[in-house]
């Protein structure tokens, strides 16, 4: 293996055994001095991120994505108060849940614990950098980073604002650590450490995490990309349908909780399609329709195949008409990526029966997919949303960054 | 792909849908079923079998292996007994937890639902086709087998005799696929269908549990490999150390949850290590010890470097004096699997230390490792031990294959 590898390998097994007993109360200090070292650092911060930029824009950047790269003032008191969030939230480590005596006197229960090494593989977003630290740092976990290349200056400051914090009181600077090197090579080695990392969390566009699943050996938590349906049942209440809609395509449509995907029950079409043809007009929503509901909805083009499969993250929507809550079931299940699917409608039996079925991380009823997201869900705080059904789905807090050990007090057994 | 494995796939999705809203009566009924047909099926099973058993002895299978695959009256009892103990195991699945309201009014809850369509890869044990079919169907789970070549005739006679039940009680017998060819072309495709497995759960010796961590692009639950300590602190009660040391040892060698490896404390390697020796020798076990616990056991050889990372699953033990318990600790966390972990002491602080410290999934005072067991833990079934962090730690009962999907019951709320 790569020397440098090895070495950051071995540094976050040593920080980890001393994160292992971290107190809480120094978490919190740590954290709330991080959140003030980082203001503190604007000035270098500013112009390690002035490079990036200047190197992004000469290499024909899209504009999105460099903005997602700019930092700012604001953002970095942003991150600064991300931080600060965490220490208000429970530390879940330590707690031992079902402790129970069994028959042999043996008393046995499970003890909440840090999982580890954690490593973060993600695209040009320096916010994410300060972002994961805190919520590994919260859990006593150790981070190892793997940025993209176009923020490597920025990444860089941050983690040295970082580790100078960490050293200043007293806990292991390898509490976190970048990989400096950006290349491909480096970071398929990174992806096989199983020795030193116990998970690999992708966090980025869909070719990122694709990468990283097919590529690691390292158990992975997907996070993810969102073709999310609303189904309107016969039943609905159609201007409840039409705000839902609306707000599921429009609030913010590049975020994976947004709507892509339309399924309307064919007696309700002609209510509801041409009503909402002229709203998602005037939102500048592309339409995307199948021959049934083209030609209620004028301005509406044929949706292809491909359409169904699709996540846009822009103003489209595709739409397709059905004929009941099993084809509408049958469709997403289908299609869907596993996020969030939601059914309007005010019949009990379909409403239980969608909520039955369909395969999502969340599933609801009457309200906006836009809701499935950590702090929404009362989690304070959010790793991400899982895609996928092992270990943590939908919005992760900080439990999903800990794992449980069986902790057992014995007075000399024996197993007959 | 594979067109074999394609549809099986494809028939594994379309058992997936059918059995996610399968009554626990009905999973009983049909369990209860399986089992009294198993029996009913006994000669052919003896007979598929008898092929197999054949087959190894001419191609010089090891006696042990030949002992695993060859079934007896006895043993096909055996796999019926354990699918009706299964049928007094509480469902987990449809049980909804956290149930909260929000401040918006959103109902949100965690729904307890089936991973979905689990895939087991093992070698020639054909208990473990009806073992692992018994914990996915009560858990609502689709399964797919490839198990080894070795046992291909017994595999195929327990799972027609399955499917056979299945169809009679009118449930799909695409619940349990075997796949029939034990290729390891067709081997590797399987790992790789992530789009129609959900996780895969390898049962057997090291070397296939690192094949498929190393290949498997489909989340895997590594089960197993045990290089378990027992650490004699200072103050330990040292006939306690003695009984629990051989039950731990001695008991039964093969398993997973046997120790290993012995820690010894110098104050009290002299009044242990020679009585400790003399026991150990009544029951044949080799010992491998470094240099300073070698002159107090008569009979020892010198260890190696490579005897400290070795799980023998036999008559040997290493053994090795520490000066604290720190010492223990590190050692242990360098070089054991993260199975099981014991200390006998009769110090409060290292007790509380060693189970703070050892990173394992199962950390013991004064008990035998040889609890580690979803029997003895009190799952009543057992899916493997888990040695990883993600997902599920330890003894896996029916719960490690379950996952949740939220559940959100609004009233029309929009995200603001």
């Amino acid at each position: 293996m790569n020397e440098m590898l090895l070495q950051l390998g071995k540094n976050a097994k040593d920080a980890e055994t001393e994160l292992r007993n971290i107190t809480t109360n120094k978490k919190n200090e740590v954290l709330e001095a991080v959140a003030d070292h980082l203001v503190e650092c604007t000035e270098q911060l500013l112009s390690a991120n002035a490079i990036d930029v200047e190197h992004g824009k000469a290499n024909h950047m899209p504009e999105g994505l460099v903005d997602r790269l700019l930092l700012t003032r604001e953002r970095i008191e942003g991150m600064a108060e991300g931080l600060r969030q965490l220490v208000s939230l429970e530390d879940p480590i330590g707690e031992v849940t079902g402790m129970k005596k069994r028959p042999n006197g043996l008393l046995i229960g499970q003890k909440r614990v840090p999982l580890g090494v954690v490593g973060i593989i993600y695209e040009a977003r320096p916010n994410v950098t300060a972002d994961a630290f805190g919520l590994c740092f919260k859990t006593g976990n150790v981070v190892i980073l793997k940025g993209g290349s176009d923020a490597l200056h920025s990444n860089e400051a941050i983690v040295n604002c970082i580790r100078e914090t960490l050293g200043a009181h007293g806990v292991t600077e390898n509490a976190i650590q970048l990989i400096a090197d950006t290349s491909r090579e480096t970071a398929a080695e990174f992806m096989k450490m199983n020795e030193y990392v116990d998970v690999l969390i992708p966090r980025g566009g869909k070719g990122l995490i694709k990468a990283v699943v097919n590529q690691s050996t390292i158990p992975v938590i997907e996070t993810g990309t969102g073709n999310c349906h609303i189904y309107v049942d016969e039943s609905a209440d159609l201007d409840m349908a039409v705000n839902i809609i609306l707000n599921a395509k429009t609030q913010r449509v590049g975020v994976c909780n947004a709507c892509e995907s339309l399924l309307v029950h064919e007696n309700v079409k002609e209510k509801l399609l041409p009503v909402l043809a002229k709203r998602l007009q005037e939102k500048h929503v592309e339409m995307r329709a199948d021959k049934e509901a083209q030609t209620l909805m004028p301005g509406a083009v044929a949706a292809t195949e491909e359409d169904w499969g699709t996540e846009y993250l822009d103003y489209i929507l595709s739409i397709k008409v059905v004929h009941n809550v099993d084809e509408a079931i049958a469709h997403i299940n289908k299609y869907n990526t596993g996020h969030s699917e939601a059914i309007i409608t005010e019949n009990y039996s379909n409403a239980q029966k969608f909520l039955d079925e369909v395969d999502a991380a969340a599933v609801y009823v009457n309200a906006s997919t836009r809701f499935t997201d950590g702090f929404e869900f009362g989690y304070g705080a959010e790793i991400g949303i899982s895609t996928q059904k092992l270990h943590a789905r939908g919005p992760m807090g900080l439990l999903a960054l800990t794992t449980t050990k069986y902790v057992i007090y014995g007075n000399g057994q024996i197993r007959p």
